[in-house]
């Protein structure tokens, strides 16, 4: 494989599930760090070459760049046990992963990042004012997932796949956004399911 | 393959996507409608068997459901050439279709759906809040659009893949929602290049 480099913000939920899948299959990672409180994915330089949509992850493959995390996920998986082999399976996984970029990043992980990384006394009051729909919206993606997992051991299949891998990043580390799991108690057996995996990392690895 | 059923809401671009993916394979869906506007994917009936997350479109296959437009267009085109047969390429497909959903659709076809089938009149005042916002962040994905098409026929792989599908759905009504298509003439370009290829249907049919 060509040399691999992640552009990253390394507290990002969406750079971890890419170093996750990276150590799950034993892959090597460079990696580079970009301030993203100080713009540093917005500057003229980074705009050009690595991704014109001002955002990390990004993931460096030779000389070619591939934005996005969930792209970066299924390039590094694509033949290992982490994408069913079963037609229907793999697009479940792809819908999971979807559903997570849609209905929960934007809330769990917008929270988080506007409550752990900036401060509620840092938010404009157009952000203040959309606190209480992002609160009902993550609330109602992580009723989903424990309704999901109350008889279930992973997402899809039966087994460890990349939906687990994109909902367990940011699923984690909800209650830095102010998200209650103890009432979730399916959600919190998944989490020990997925930490406790061989090749698992933590999101400050 | 299985018996397909679309569950949908007719002119929604997310709907319209598995259309045309299925156009263009020559493949037969079966069509089921549901009234958004009256709440018809938030019933108990609609959230126990077609989708939890109360939102159309879902593709039936056989007895189980696939929600995520994504999702399906992956199920319905894999084997076709709508998904490159090379890695990277397949990758940089996804991306766009991340892109898409993450980036696009929640402005482009939000502020469509908000001001030609609601109507301005109609919204509230935390929506009209957020126009300014999802003007500017639409504008800036067409704008990403316009630069990347400005030397390309296609979004990868220099030929129509399940990308070009993604960002064409809402991108060729995007004036519905207000977004001027005149200043973009590569965005003009590819999309009469796409409603000109074989296979090709109109939102409508």
């Amino acid at each position: 494989m060509e040399k691999l480099t992640l552009h990253e913000y390394a507290p990002s939920g969406n750079c971890y599930k890419i170093r996750l899948v990276a150590s799950h299959l034993g892959v090597t990672l460079g990696r580079r760090h970009y301030d993203i409180l100080n713009g540093e994915t917005r500057t003229p330089d980074f705009l050009r070459t690595v991704n014109g949509n001002g955002r990390i992850p990004v993931l460096q493959i030779g000389d070619r760049y591939l934005p996005e995390s969930g792209a970066a996920c299924f390039y590094l998986a694509e033949g290992s046990s982490l994408i069913p082999d079963d037609r229907f399976d793999r697009a479940d996984m792809l819908r999971w992963m979807n559903f997570e970029q849609y209905n929960h990043e934007p809330n769990v992980a917008t929270l988080r990042f506007w409550l752990a990384f900036i401060g509620e006394g840092g938010l404009s009051d157009f952000q203040k004012a959309q606190l209480p729909g992002k609160r009902a919206a993550g609330d109602a993606a992580l009723d989903l997932m424990e309704r999901h997992l109350a008889d279930r051991a992973f997402f899809v299949a039966d087994r460890f796949t990349l939906a687990d891998v994109a909902l367990f990043a940011y699923t984690h580390v909800a209650d830095e956004g102010g998200f209650d799991l103890a009432s979730r108690p399916a959600i919190r057996t998944w989490i020990d399911r997925i930490s406790a995996l061989p090749g698992h990392i933590p999101i400050d690895a």
